[in-house]
Formats: structure tokens, sequence, C-alpha cells
């Protein structure tokens, strides 16, 4: 067979000639498409497919998007003494992250025969499916065990200060910590899981996978809100990430930010639920515990979803119709100095684990391992998930049901601009 | 407020006379809608939607319905000692599967504040999504630890025979074994779980979930095969389920299978894949040990991805092109005596797991806990997957990156009929 009739080499340069195309599209895309977290279209090219979001911008992509139907969440540790291979990854991460939201392999794919593909090929083919990369920088970047390792203690946030031992936490080191992450969402798990692949490939040598978690959220025929494993609707009353004022009250880092204006932080929590126990539970108790309605999301007095909380009202015996301590109370701004956050939270579910139940009937052996990833952004967790879990993890109904296993607190910095890096206003200063 | 104007009330009224609506609606489907296992779009209710795949047939859905992109795979266990107890259980599963892929609730919901409600409400709203749920029985229902629990053991089939031990295998018993199991496939994560999790609360008193797992696959914009986490198309020159003749010589049990007549045998594994081992691997490497090339799918020597294997077909040094112990001539037909059966696996993702590497780099610490979940459908396991996979688990070149960390085999009885339940052939000989 001659070289010209192998047709695994004319498929390969197909795709090449198909990436240089896209690229070529990528390079032209206005930067400031994604300034806002809007969807954008992009997809001209033959390799990429349904919508794509632009890596680039103000604000990175995966916070104030339309959240995605699947997320994987990955946190590494960083390995390597040297400030410049924390730069070099990070420029690498970028890029392959830019081709990535096209629909494109991470890195190119050349004939070279002497060495592995640079890419795991599983996503070839699919659609890109609105791939969104948020990167983020854990405390242990700035200082680990005392040693400030690349230069950067003196820059490290305010508030990026190390959350408290809450109440209630059973943080298993395993799914705890790290000093990078990536939250990969898609509308796609083999997407969102092909990224972080990637991307932990070229970390090889620099940072290594510390704990991983995936995850999904199914979006209703009305379009509506979401509901997670506990069956009632999660995300009301939200922060509107289409409402500019508001993400940048209470999400996006402003002047006080320094490097960090634009970007924004994120408290990820993987948050168990006692699915068997839930269940066993009358639909009224369930919905005391929430504050709301199971089946419309109303908050218990009201009528519909959007409704605002009647926090004062009473029922004919006194008793405050939503309970003391019911969820939506301990969490609602009144009672947290006006405190909000972006919640962005998914289902997982990682099969059965052997389990004692705390509670009656006191089950123990194989049950659900599944609960939700909350993940929230904020423009300052101390004001955010701090103040508002705080008092939720003393006297939250709900937690009788869910316990939180594992997390980490990460400043997210802004978006990049083409040519630059993630991170660079922060390792460009000295 | 009085009882009229309570907006939860009227939102269950409204819910259950749509799913009344619906039920009559699925009364009436030709029960043959489902003979051949293809696709019905019978979602005329206002609470279904999305395609819905007919649950009543003479097979089962979920075997020849083309594959969904989620899978939850849940293996139970039984705890009670009575006959009735099991029939009890599969006529309530029955009735639970009538309605959830027709996406109502588990069981109808009513106004009984006394108890928990029977559906946990997490799949309200969204689409049935093509909704299959699939039973088999292992053997542990025929007899276990050498009892005969309910008098059904004379009635084991053949076909049932317990599996052999494989070269390789690292069975843990934590995911192995199950004497009843359900394979729940959807075009979403949710409600596939959804489904599983509401027949498990069914099943309290009866059986307990003993092992589960989850799984996607992402289907290619070209609609062609999709790629497993290796970076291969997987399914290549699979048993064709449109073609009633290959169903019935490969797939489905004949005359010989007595009450299994119209079912069929599954096996179940689920595969971990050395991520990092294989992509460390070079292209060329790759491709020998499958047998194909990586990015058309196309066997080795030839063209096309539906193209036949060249098995005999030699290199200019007189080498087979196809490797002696590449994957894909071990599993080829030919050289199982024409064995074939219909694969349906799914790619998992499990977060991460603390992993000693078997190979170099002999990297230990936490890696990918990710795999395929194999599953495979035959007329007979003794002349499909073992025949098959006995010469694989020996010499397949692939086994350096893959382990079968656990699995089971359940007879698959026909489908039932409406008003009838699943395995009322068996149940009902005596």
């Amino acid at each position: 067979m001659s070289e010209s009739d192998d047709p695994k080499l004319r498929s390969r340069r197909r795709f090449l000639a198909s990436a240089a195309t896209a690229a070529a599209v990528a390079a032209t895309a206005p930067v400031t498409a994604a300034a806002h977290g809007r969807a954008a279209t992009s997809s001209s090219s033959s390799e990429s497919g349904g919508d794509s979001e632009p890596f680039f911008g103000l604000h990175q992509a995966g916070v104030a998007t339309m959240p995605q139907a699947n997320v994987y969440f990955a946190a590494f540790d960083l390995t390597t003494e040297k400030r410049e291979d924390v730069v070099a990854l990070l420029r690498a991460w970028t890029a392959a992250s830019a081709r990535l939201t096209q629909g494109l392999s991470a890195v190119a794919l050349t004939d070279d025969s002497a060495s592995a593909e640079p890419d795991s090929y599983d996503a070839a083919g699919l659609n890109t499916d609105r791939l969104t990369l948020t990167f983020g920088f854990g405390p242990g970047m700035f200082t680990k065990d005392g040693k400030d390792r690349y230069g950067l203690d003196k820059h490290r946030p305010e508030a990026l200060a190390d959350l408290p031992r809450f109440n209630g936490d059973q943080l298993v080191p395993e799914r705890t910590g790290g000093e990078l992450c990536i939250q990969a969402c898609a509308d796609n798990p083999q997407v969102a899981f092909h990224a972080v692949r990637q991307l932990s490939r070229l970390a090889y040598g620099t940072a290594t996978i510390r704990w991983a978690q995936s995850g999904f959220m199914a979006a209703p025929k009305d379009k509506g809100t979401p509901r997670n494993l506990m069956g009632f609707k999660d995300g009301s009353m939200n922060v509107p990430i289409r409402d500019e004022a508001s993400m940048n009250r209470y999400v996006w880092a402003g002047d006080e930010g320094g490097w960090m204006q634009h970007g924004t932080y994120m408290v990820a929590r993987p948050i168990r639920i006692a699915l068997e126990h839930w269940d066993r539970m009358k639909l009224s108790f369930q919905e005391q515990v929430v504050g709301r309605q199971k089946h419309s999301g109303a908050p218990l007095g009201q009528k519909n979803e959007n409704d605002s909380l009647a926090l004062d009202a009473n029922d004919a015996s006194g008793n405050p119709i939503i309970p003391e301590n019911a969820h939506v109370r301990l969490g609602a701004p009144e009672n947290n100095d006006g405190a909000q956050i972006l919640r962005r939270a998914y289902s997982y579910d990682n099969g059965l684990s052997y389990i004692a139940e705390r509670w009656p009937p006191w089950h123990q052996g194989m049950e659900f391992d599944a609960g939700l990833l909350f993940i929230c952004y904020q423009r300052d967790p101390r004001t955010g998930f701090v103040k508002i879990f705080d008092k939720m993890s003393k006297f939250d109904m709900m937690n009788q049901f869910v316990t939180h296993v594992g997390g980490g607190l990460f400043a997210c910095p802004p978006g990049a601009r083409e040519g630059g890096y993630i991170g660079q206003p922060l390792f460009e200063l000295t």
C-alpha cells in the first residue's frame, strides 16, 4: 500500500487541516464574546459542533455560563518547587483549554510516531457540548506547610482565608483540598472527563491529580429549576447570572481584588445525602426541613417558586410557617446580612458504599453513595459561603440527612486574553 | 387558606389526572410495539415527553433497543425465604416499570400524608428519555449455598452455568454476583438512577441492593460507533439489533429455552482501564493491541470500519498484519467457532482511587478509577461470552491495560405481557 493510499494518513491530514481552520476561526472570534459568560455558537469548524463556549474573556467561563448537564471536577497538588514550572503548566492548560472548548484535540496531533499521541481521542467526533474549563488556585499555591514555594504568599488574597472547620464536617483527606482545580462542565460527561484527562496529562511532572468528582444535572422540560436527588428544586432564588449588577455585587471580585479583579472564589463540597433515610420521611416533614413545597418549589405558605420567603408569617397556632431551622430560612439573605452566593451544584452518584446509618431504622449495609457536589461562587467567601454555612452547619434540620465529606476553596482568577494565560496577573507581580 | 386555594393540592390533582390519562394511553398501546425492541414514540401524555420505550412485549426492552446515553446497573440479593415474596416483588417491579418507562411516578401518588411518598420525585418534570428497565435472575435465585429457597432449582436453565474463573480475574465481592439485576438505561443519568432508586425501595424486606455501577456512552455527531475511554470505536461488527434473524440466532433464547424462550443471558463486568498507562503508549502500539486503526476504526490493513478482518493477511516480512494476540483477532467469530455476542457496553468513571500500576513507570498514587462497564447479551453464555473470553483472558495484549474487577451472570426472562409480570413463565411452573 502506498503512503498516499493509507486511509489513516489521509484521515489524519484531514483532521490537521480542519483543526487549523478551526484555530483560525477561534483566533478571530471577539474576546469580549465571553465577557459576561453568555453562550456563543461559534461552531463553524467541521471538527467542533453543537454549541461552543468561548474560552477567553474578561471572566472565566463556567461561572456565569448557563449550567451544562455534566461536570467533572478535579483538584491537583503541585509537585514542583519552581515558579516557572507552574507558569508553564498554566500556559499549557490555557492553550489546551482554548482548543478543547472549540472541539479540537488538546494539543495538535502530528504524524510523529515516536511518542504517544497528545490526545486520548475518546472525544473525537463528539459535539463540543458547551464545554467550559474553569481554573482555581487553592491556598497551598501560596503557602504549603509554612513554605512559600513560588514567592506568591505576599499576593495571597485576604478573601482566600482558610475555611474554618464547620460543625458536622466529615472531610476525608482523599476528597479535600488541592492547590489547583479544574471545573469541567459540558452537556456530555465524556467531553468533560476527556478534557480533565488531557489536562492531567499535561501536568505530569508538575502536578498530580488529588481528588475528582463527576456530577449531573437534569434540565426539566419546562426549562425550570432542576431538582436534586432530594426531589426538591435546587437553585431557586439564585444570583441571576445574566444580571451584571448582581454578578458584580455578589460574584466577581472588584477593585478590592487586585490581581483577582474580575475573578471569583469557589467553594466545592461533595455532600453525601442519605437517600434511603430521606425517602422514608413523609412529604410534610421533608417540606418542613427544606422550607419549600416539594412539587411546586414555592416557599411554605406561598404559591409560586419565585415568591419571596414569608419569614415572618405564622400559622393559626402562632408557629412560623417556615420553621426556625428550615434550610431556606437559615440560608436566606435576610438572616445573613444580605449575603448571597451563586450556587452551581450537581448531583453525583458514586454507586454504593457500606454505610452505617445514624438514625432509625439504624440500617447498616450497602447504600447509595450519592448526593450533591455543591459548588458555589462568590466575591468573598468570608462574607459568602462561610457566613451562610456557619449557621446552617449548626442548626439546619437538613443536617440529619446530609454530610459534607470533602471539599476545597479556590481563587478563580479572571479570564485570560488571547496570547495570555490563566493566572498571568498574579505571576507577573513581583 | 382554603383547601381549594392550596397550590400544592391543585398541583397534585393535576399530576394525578395526568397520570391517569397516561396510564390509559399505555394500556391501549399495542403490546407488539416492543416485540423487536424498536423505539416507539408514544409520548402522548403531558407528564412524559421525549421518546418513550414500551415496557411490555415479547422481549424485554433494553437489549435490542438502540443504546441510550446512560446506564445505571444494579444487582440485588434476595433476603426472603418465601417464593411468594419474590413473586410479589416481581409484580411490583413490573407495575412500577410500566409506569416509570412512560414518565410517571413509580407508584401513583396519593394525598395520604401519613406515610412517605412512594416516589422520590427527582425525575418529576423530566423527559422519559427512552428509559428501559431490563431484569435478570442470577444463579442464586435458583440455588444459594446449596439451598433451593424457592423451589426453582429444577428449572434452572443449563445455559445459566456459573462462569469459570478466568485468567486475570480480580473480582471483588462488593462488585460481583447478585440474585436479581436491573439494567436501567436512558438518555439522562438522573432518569436511570431515579428508576433504580424507586425499584430498590419497593424491594425493602425482600431484596437488598448489592452492587451498582453507572456509565455513559457518547454518540458521535455522525451517528457512528461510539468511542470508549481507550479512544477506539467500541461496537464495530456487533450483532445487528434490527436484524431479527441474527438476534434469534445469537441473542434470544429459542425453543431450547423453555420458560426462557424469547429471553436472553446477560454477562455484566466492570472492567477497569489503566488510562494513565494506556495514554503513554504510542498510537502504532495501541493499534497493534486492538487490531484496528484508532482514528477510522478500520481493521489493520483495511480502509473502512466495516471492512472484514483480514486475518490471513501478512506484511512484507511475513508477519500477520493483525497480530496474533490482537484483541479483535482473539474475539473474531472465525476464531471462536462462529460465536457472537451482542455487546452493549458503557464507559464508567468512579473518580480516583489509589492504585499501584503494574507496569513502567511503576506509578503509585491517585489514578482515574474508570473503564468500561461491559454488558453483553447472548443466547447461551457457554457458547457466547465464555467461549470468546476464555482465550482473550489468556492471550489478549489488551490485558496489560484492563482488569475485570467484578461482574455478574443473569438470565433475563422474556418480556412481560400487560397484566403479567417479569419472570411469570418461571414462577408458574411447579
